[in-house]
Order: structure tokens, then C-alpha cells, then sequence
């Protein structure tokens, strides 16, 4: 069984070294003192290396059952749920209104990534009711706030997001989902949802499903889906879970990973169903949860490429195999540690670089979350809508090799349950697919977000690049860092002046390289994140640190990314330039 | 579950129309018509599309099982693998003095590649019993030769390769089993092996495990090392099983995937072995199974890519999301076939340009094997040598991120066991790292095989490319195939050229470069088969053949190749020249 080390060195190192949370102005931000982020990022490290790791694998084997309706979570995850909630950390960044802790988004992404890497399975019930509560905050009425909000944030009751059905997944224009009004104000919902994540569980008292269905007569597609709350339980007069609702829960998914989540089919049969927000404005309503689970999803992708990484590079440190170029590094033992080996050093360094890089960037992107929410600033949230697809689509693409790579590093252990990484490799590769699969992200990059405002928020994106770039003008960072940092920009200038001029003229060549270039754009982030990491380790050893060791390895991990990770944007640019000719070429029936 | 339809079309371009094999002057090739070929691939089409597709499911969700020292294989297992000895399926290659049907290598390489897309579990065993063969074909005295050989070719008994031990895998120096010399001349062996492919099952009558272990009193390190034949029952004066030999099954590991084949640990308890070949010359006698087994791997990885590239095909074909472009391709039903989209499109032209360039790059491997042993043709015999790692590494390695790519073709479904999908991408990830991990691969390439009598064999490399793009000069193919292989093989040259001057005096540079070799010597390979295979459908469409469609598909997937994934060379020449200082730059407790 897999170990877990919480990374809360690292963690502390981008928040205050890098963002410098505690001096950015963004209300809320200045109790971010570093020992008070210290004090929450260790009480959360404890539960994540505790509690929830060592339940990680036994979930795995397990999985969830359903019995006669009701369906049973791996042993320990009902208590291990119930310490979540106890401890306050399901409404840690929540509106103190309904019971919240009121925390800025940023903090709740930090103690996200280590809950996720200790156990996403069961991470994932949680992540879902945060979906839910923030789903009815925005759009719901006064008295749904009042009655469900605060059992949510107090993880009392659970949530749920009900979009997919057996027609139609992306395509939600094609829901046959039916919502029929009823005297009381109400709606008999009818029809079928399947891979309902946390549809049925024995976690909560009560679960909150959010549910599209298309009310009788509406329009039709997509402008005529309306959201409902479907509670399992329907609240009584005192809020209490009172009736059983007409949803059901009809099996199980047999999955590759998250066995310890309930994917579940669920039956809606004539279940009563409260209206959020107005008739036929569910779409934009599931997006804001849906826009929130994209930037989680993101973080489950670096976030289990983290845990594949910590367990690699252990592991590489201690299996002995071969011997050093040279001399033995371990002359007294029968071989020396395999990570003397540079292939397998290039494989841990190929983890490193990714995971602290992409944890840089998903905490900037929470950042500017906070920053949008808490100032209000407009600017700030069109960069971060511009980014969302990129921290979802890149990081779980990139998250999954990375996993797969530390996979590597254990040879045939690696292969055999027994030594954990193979369960974070089959867990990592759903975060690929749901959420809107890494192709609707591309495809929401380049068809919808870069052209926005004229491409505002693009345009802002390289404008922080280049002002990191110039801020590294004349100093030791300019060879190694900044100049592949403005290779890499101009490849990505050239691909998106590429789509600006062919996007009306011929469509299909900027969505044939719209996956391309959500990946150079990850890239040239990541690039980003490095030039940043770099500066602050150098800030850090200029004023003599005292952890330059520390301070010398980001240097190091940051050489290495801008070396040998960052070229790749070139090749992005060529598969983009070369247009979307050969991509469409042969006709369905060739292939 | 999936079905399997085999790509015998496919086949029969790459060895009539590419290799054109019934002229190619090697012994047995000329029994190679156009009508024997299909007959042959027909007829193993239908076994693995009615008999081992059908089983693949239904063995991964059973697996194995231990009971009482004795494995249980799953249901079907045993009357498949019975039908596949006796269609003589097993020696279809061997030699005919020993009851083998005297093919060429390359025929078994396109049935095997059948067999494996259609159940790779089930395979294993006849591919490892096929190396016990061929080892003791290569190395075994003449007594040993008539004992055995007729009875693996026949498949009535099976093999098994026995090299890991706990403290050793890549490493063989550090074995412990060890042999005792017996005054019959026979040896008592005693050890533990680990991950043991088909160690114990009831498939055959008899297994015979092939064991490294080591003479008491011999040279340390690989040097001490001897091949042993330990039967499970041994053969008794007709050749028929006999006592039951000191070897047991200790126990079964559970894997991420191929759960259809029995993968053991090994007890070794004064089991009588007798010696292949001569004392401590047994890593020699063992490579020639590893050789084979390592092609054997690659094989592997393509064709699990196959399958899933096919069955990701027929999703896209037939699942219905969204509209295209423009106008609707299906305007009378709700939605369009997702294969209309631009980024469906681009994913499935991955996994068929690498499906279709792999193909022919293992076939041509395979018909080198054929011209080395057949003609006893040296400088074929160094080319496939140079190759073998290229094959094993490269291919699997782009074959696991292919099959990834077609279980991401099927969004949700991709994730869930019903669609057959998962179970590929969690089979073909074992061919990365069995029979030497792709590093491995990457150093015996870079390390042993580029330098060997003075890069002989990369010349004749180059060589071939340049042949092959001088031909295209002047011609149709020139600027869309021809160019960029140039660019590619320019690419290739320079990283060669880097590491014949570093290896010397700075080997951590080329051994940090080796991975990224290994992927561009690849990407070259298939460069080089895509501008043969484009040759070819040229030359059929100028003398008018009736498939014309086939053949412009063929054209069309070579420049996609050519324009969108060979430029990968410039990323890998990047990384290559970028050297090992930022690789080997962190301290080993920085990780």
C-alpha cells in the first residue's frame, strides 16, 4: 500500500514565495499569513496521509455494491466522510451565510489536491456536493438557499450532477429528460440518467440531485432544458428528510478506476422536482457547476499524477539494480539505487517538472478565481474562463502520462496491484473524459473562448507572459528561462493568429488543431509557472535562505522543463499550421 | 464486447503490394503468392474473430485461479488454446524436421498479430511457448531437441521464461537460484522466481520452464549465469510425463490487466533442471528467447492498437452527438455521427496512421528475421538487431498511447468495462515493461546496438531512407512524403552524430538522450514505411486497380503522418542536444 507525504513545503513555496497571497489584495487574502496557511495545509496533509490514503487501495478492491436499491461504499468511507465533514472542510471556501468557513477558493484547492491524491474515489462525493451548493448559491431562490444550502456545506446531505442519458452525452440538446409542472409549483420528473457519480451512497442522510429535463413544450435543443433539484428524500416541514422521492438508483458501472465512487444508473420515476432559477435556463445554470467541476477535474489530473510521482521517486531511490556510469554510488550493496540510471532520472525529472509546474498553475488559476469573486474583477474572470478549459484539458491529459510514466519507474511492480500505481493510473484516466472529454475543452478554447471579446483575454495571457519575460531581462534567468519562454510565446502567437485568420474561412482547420493548441497553450503556462518558480527560488537564495538546497532543486526541475518539455510547443505549431486537410481527407468508411 | 474483424486487406497490401514477398529472393518466400497468404490469414482471421475475440471479456473479468497448487484459466481457455494446437497454429513457423509447418517468421508475425488484437491473454502462452522452442532449437543438445521441440511445436506441452527473482529483474547479476550439480549429470535447482507468464495453468499436458540460475562456484555477476530446461512433470522413458518435478506455483499476482493469463510465482525446491548449452553461457542461450520475445512485445503493443483503433472507429461511426460543420451529415436523425468532428477525426487519424505505419514496420522487421536466417544474411541480421529495440519500445510505447487515444474516441463508454475498450488500454500497458522496460530498450539501443562495428547497421539504416526518398524524387510523392522524411532522417543523423561524439566522454549525455532516440529512430521507421506504403498505392492507382478508394486512404493517411507526426524528430533532436546536465542535475533526495 501506497504511502502519502503531503507536499506542504511546495505548497507553501507557490503560495507565499510565488503569489504572495497575503500582499495581493483580494479580500480575504490577508489571513493568509504563512502560518496560518501552514496550520491549515498540515491539519488537511494529516487527514489526507491518515485517513484517507490508507482506505485508498482497500476502496479500489472493494468498490461500491448495490443491495435492493441501496448502495453500500467501501469499508471506512462512511467514517472517514463523516471526520470530513465533522472537521468543517466540505464548506471550507463556502458562503459563512449558510455555515461556510468562508476561505478563499485558493486554500480549498490546496487542501483539494492532497485529498485527491490520498483517494480521489472518495474525494470525488465531496467534490460533487461543493458542485451542488454552488449550483443553488448562484441560481437558486432565497428559500432553496435557506433549506439546502446549509446541509450541504455542512456535508450533512450530499450532491450530485444529473446531466448525461443513454442518447446523449456532449450533445445535451438531445436530453429526453421530462419535467411536467405540476398545481403545487413543482415538477414530476420522468426519464433516465446514467454515470451519475455519488448518485446512491451511504454517506449522507439525504442526497441533493441537480437534474436537467426538458419541460413539455419548451424549445427545443439546448434552449429548452431547465435544472431541477431532485432530493432523494424530500425535506419535511423542519427541513428534516422526510418522503422518498421517485428516483432510484438501477446499477452500478463496472469501471476501469474510481471503484470506490457509486456510478450509478439513476431511474427518475415521476419524482418531484424543484425548478432552479427559470423554466429553460438550466444550461447556463449547470455551467456554473459544471465550470467548477472543470477546474477540479484539472486538479484531479495533477493531482494524481502528484501521488505517482511521490511513490516513484521512492521507490526509484530504493530498488537496487545495476550500477552507476562510472563509479558505484553504492559500493557496499549488492547494486546501486536505480535512480542513478539516467533514463530513470529523466522519467522522475519528466514527473517532477509537470507536477510542481501544473500545481503552480492550478493554484494561479484558483487565484484568479478569488480575485474575479472577491474584487469583482472582470478582467480577471475572462483570463480564468479563458484558462479553465486548459487546466482541464491539459493538466488530465498530461496528469495521466505522468502517472503512466511513474508507472515506469517501478518496472513490473508497477504492473501489480500491490504497490498502488496502477490503481492511480486507471483512477487519473477518467479525469480525461468527464466533465466535458478533452476534446469538448479544446473545442470550448478555440471555438468559443479565444475569439471572445475580440480575443481580450488571450491577449491578457500574453501580456502576463511577456512582462514575466521582460522582468527576467538582464538577470540569470534570461538565457535558460526567458529565452525558450518567448520561443514557446511566439509559437503560440503564431497558432492563435493562425485560427484568428482561418477560423471563419475554414472552420475545420482551427478545430482539427484546436487539441494542439490547447496543449501548447498548457505549455507555455507551464512556462510561465517556471519562469515564476525560478524567480522566486533565486529572490529566495539572493536573500541567503536558508533552504537553498530546496531553493537550487526548483532552479534545477526549472532548467530542465524549459529544456526539454517547453520545445514541444513547436511541434504543436506545425501539427496546427499544417491545417485541417489531412485530418478531414478520407471519407467515414475508410477508417 | 467488442468484436474483432481482422484487417487481412491491410495484410495483404504490406506483403504483396509493399514487401512484395513472392519475388523478394528469400527461401520460402516464394510459396508467399498473394492466394496462399490469404488463405492462411482467412482462415486465422476466423479463429480469432469467432473463437479468442469471443473469450477476451469474459477471461479478463474471471481471470485465474489458485487453488491447491493448481491453476484454473478461464472458461473457453482450455478448448481455444486446444483448437490452436490443433490447427498447428503453434509450430506454423517452426522447423519441419520438428513437426513445424516451415513458414516464414513473417507469416507467424501477421497471424500472431491476429490472435493478440483478438486475446492477448490468451496468446501469451503460445508466444512464450514459442520461445522455449526456439531457445532450445538454438542452444539445446540433440537429445534435448528430440525430447522436447516435437512436443512445443505440437503444443501438447508449453513454455515458460524464468529470469525475475525478487531482488533481480533488469539486473541478472544479482540471481540466487542456484543449480547443484547431480552426479547424473542432471542439477538440483533452488530458488523463487517471480512474474512467471503462463508459469502453471491447465492448457497443456506438461509445461517446461526455462530457469537462469546460477552453478555454485562459477563467476559473479551475469557471467555465472546458466540456462536450465525444468520440466514440471519429468519425461520418462517414452517421453511421456512422469514424476511430478519439485516445482510449484507459490501464488498468482493480480495485475491491471491480461488477468487471462496466469502470472506465477515460482518455487523451485531441488527440482531437477538440465543444462542448456554450457555451464554459465546461459544468458546467451537466454537472449536468443529475449530477442524474440522483445519483437514478439512490440508486436503487442501495435496490435492491441489495432483493436481498439477499430472499434473506435465503429464508435465514432455510430455514435450520434452533435452536428457537423455547416450542413448536418445525417439531417433525418436527431444528431450526426460524432466521426463529423474535426477533433474525432484528428484522434482517430492517430491511432490509423500508427496502426497502419506500425504494421508494416513490424512486418518488414519480421521479413529481415526471415532474410538473416533464411540467407544467413549478416548485414539483415545486424539491421533487425539495431531494430529489435526500436520495434519492442517504440512500438508498444505509441501502441499503449494509441489504444489510450481510442478509448478516449468513446468518451464515458471508454471508461466503463461493457465497451471492451478499458480492458485494451490495461492490457497493452504490460508490453511497456516486460521483457526489459522501454528504457531498457533505449539503452541496449543507444548504449550497445547504435555503436556496434562502427554504426554499420544505423548506416544501412539511412541508407534505406535515402533509397527510399531519392526514389521519390522527381515524382508525385516528392513534396508531401519525400521532404519531410528528409527533414526527419536530417533530425535523426544529427542526434546520432551527438552521441557518437558525447558517448565517450560524457555517456550521461547519450544515456539522457536515449529514450527520446528510441522515439525518433521510431517516428523515422514509420516515416520510412509511409513514404513505401504511399509508393505503393501509387503505383497500384497508376496501373488502375479496382480498389482505388483503399488506396487514396492509404495516400491520404500517409500525409497525415508526414505532415502532422513525423515533426515529432525535431522535438526528440531538441531534447536529444539539450544534453544530460539538467537531467542529472538534482540530488537523488530532491526528488
Amino acid at each position: 500500500m501506497a504511502d502519502y507525504t503531503p507536499p506542504i513545503r511546495d505548497m507553501q513555496f507557490v503560495l507565499h514565495d510565488v503569489l504572495d497571497v497575503a500582499t495581493a489584495e483580494i479580500p480575504g487574502y490577508e489571513e493568509l499569513e504563512r502560518d496560518f496557511t501552514a496550520a491549515v495545509l498540515e491539519e488537511a496533509g494529516k487527514i489526507s496521509a491518515a485517513l484517507l490514503a490508507p482506505l485508498n487501495a482497500a476502496g479500489d478492491a472493494q468498490g461500491c455494491r448495490l443491495e435492493n436499491g441501496t448502495v453500500t461504499t467501501p469499508e471506512g468511507f462512511r467514517d472517514a466522510y463523516a471526520r470530513i465533514r465533522e472537521g468543517g472542510w466540505i464548506g471550507l471556501d463556502a458562503d459563512p451565510d449558510y455555515g461556510g468557513q468562508g476561505m478563499p477558493y485558493l486554500l480549498g484547492t490546496a487542501v483539494g489536491e492532497m485529498f485527491v491524491s490520498a483517494n480521489m474515489a472518495l474525494n470525488m462525493y465531496q467534490g460533487l456536493t461543493h458542485g451542488a451548493y454552488s449550483a443553488i448559491h448562484a441560481h437558486g431562490s432565497p428559500e432553496q438557499k435557506a433549506l439546502y444550502l446549509p446541509r450541504l456545506v455542512s456535508g450533512e446531505w450530499s450532491g450530485t450532477m444529473n446531466l448525461t442519458e443513454p442518447q446523449c452525452g456532449t450533445d445535451l440538446g438531445l436530453i429526453r429528460t421530462k419535467a411536467e409542472p405540476q398545481e403545487d409549483g413543482s415538477y414530476r420528473i420522468t426519464g433516465q440518467k446514467i454515470w451519475i457519480s455519488g448518485g446512491e451512497h451511504d454517506l449522507t442522510d439525504n442526497i441533493i440531485h441537480l437534474v436537467l429535463a426538458k419541460i413539455p413544450g419548451g424549445p427545443e435543443g439546448t434552449k429548452g432544458i431547465s435544472l431541477f433539484i431532485v432530493p432523494k428524500f424530500l425535506p419535511d416541514a423542519d427541513g428534516n428528510p422526510g418522503a422518498r422521492n421517485g428516483v432510484t438508483c438501477g446499477g452500478l458501472e463496472h469501471k476501469m478506476g474510481i471503484h470506490g465512487n457509486a456510478t450509478c444508473v439513476m431511474h427518475y420515476d415521476g419524482a418531484t422536482g424543484f425548478l432552479v432559477g427559470k423554466e429553460h435556463a438550466g444550461l447556463r445554470a449547470m455551467f456554473t457547476m459544471m465550470n467548477e467541476a472543470r477546474i477540479g477535474v484539472g486538479l484531479q489530473g495533477y493531482a494524481m499524477a502528484a501521488a505517482a510521482q511521490q511513490q516513484a521517486a521512492s521507490f526509484a531511490r530504493e530498488r537496487l539494480q545495476g550500477r552507476a556510469i562510472g563509479r558505484p554510488a553504492a559500493p557496499d550493496r549488492p547494486a546501486d539505487p536505480i535512480i542513478v540510471h539516467p533514463d530513470v532520472r529523466r522519467n522522475l525529472m519528466v514527473q517532477k517538472a509537470f507536477v510542481e509546474g501544473a500545481r503552480a498553475f492550478a493554484f494561479w488559476g484558483a487565484s484568479l478565481i478569488d480575485r474575479a469573486a472577491r474584487n469583482d474583477d472582470a478582467e480577471a474572470e475572462a483570463l480564468v474562463s479563458l484558462l479553465t478549459p486548459v487546466i482541464k484539458g491539459f493538466l488530465t491529459d498530461k496528469g495521466f502520462e505522468t502517472a503512466v510514466a511513474a508507472q515506469q519507474t517501478f518496472g513490473g511492480s508497477g504492473y501489480v496491484r500491490e504497490w498502488g500505481v496502477e490503481q492511480m493510473v486507471r483512477d487519473a484516466r477518467i479525469a480525461m473524459i468527464y466533465e466535458g472529454t478533452n476534446g469538448i475543452q479544446a473545442l470550448d478554447l478555440v471555438g468559443r473562448k479565444l475569439g471572445q471579446e475580440g480575443g481580450a483575454a488571450v491577449r491578457a495571457f500574453f501580456a502576463e507572459v511577456e512582462a514575466a519575460i521582460a522582468g527576467a531581462k538582464g538577470g540569470p534567468l534570461e538565457d535558460e528561462y526567458a529565452a525558450p519562454l518567448r520561443a514557446a510565446l511566439s509559437d503560440m502567437q503564431a497558432a492563435a493568429g493562425y485560427f484568428l485568420k482561418r477560423a471563419a474561412q475554414n472552420p475545420e482547420d482551427a478545430l482539427a488543431g484546436a487539441h494542439d493548441f490547447m496543449h501548447l497553450f498548457g505549455h507555455v503556462a507551464l512556462g510561465l509557472m517556471w519562469l515564476r518558480l525560478a524567480q522566486a527560488a533565486r529572490r529566495g537564495l539572493d536573500a541567503g535562505a536558508a533552504d537553498a538546497t530546496f531553493l537550487e532543486a526548483k532552479l534545477a526541475t526549472g532548467r530542465y522543463y524549459m529544456a526539454r518539455e517547453l520545445p514541444a510547443t513547436a511541434l504543436h505549431r506545425a501539427r496546427i499550421e499544417a491545417g485541417g486537410a489531412s485530418v478531414m481527407a478520407l471519407p467515414a468508411e475508410a477508417f
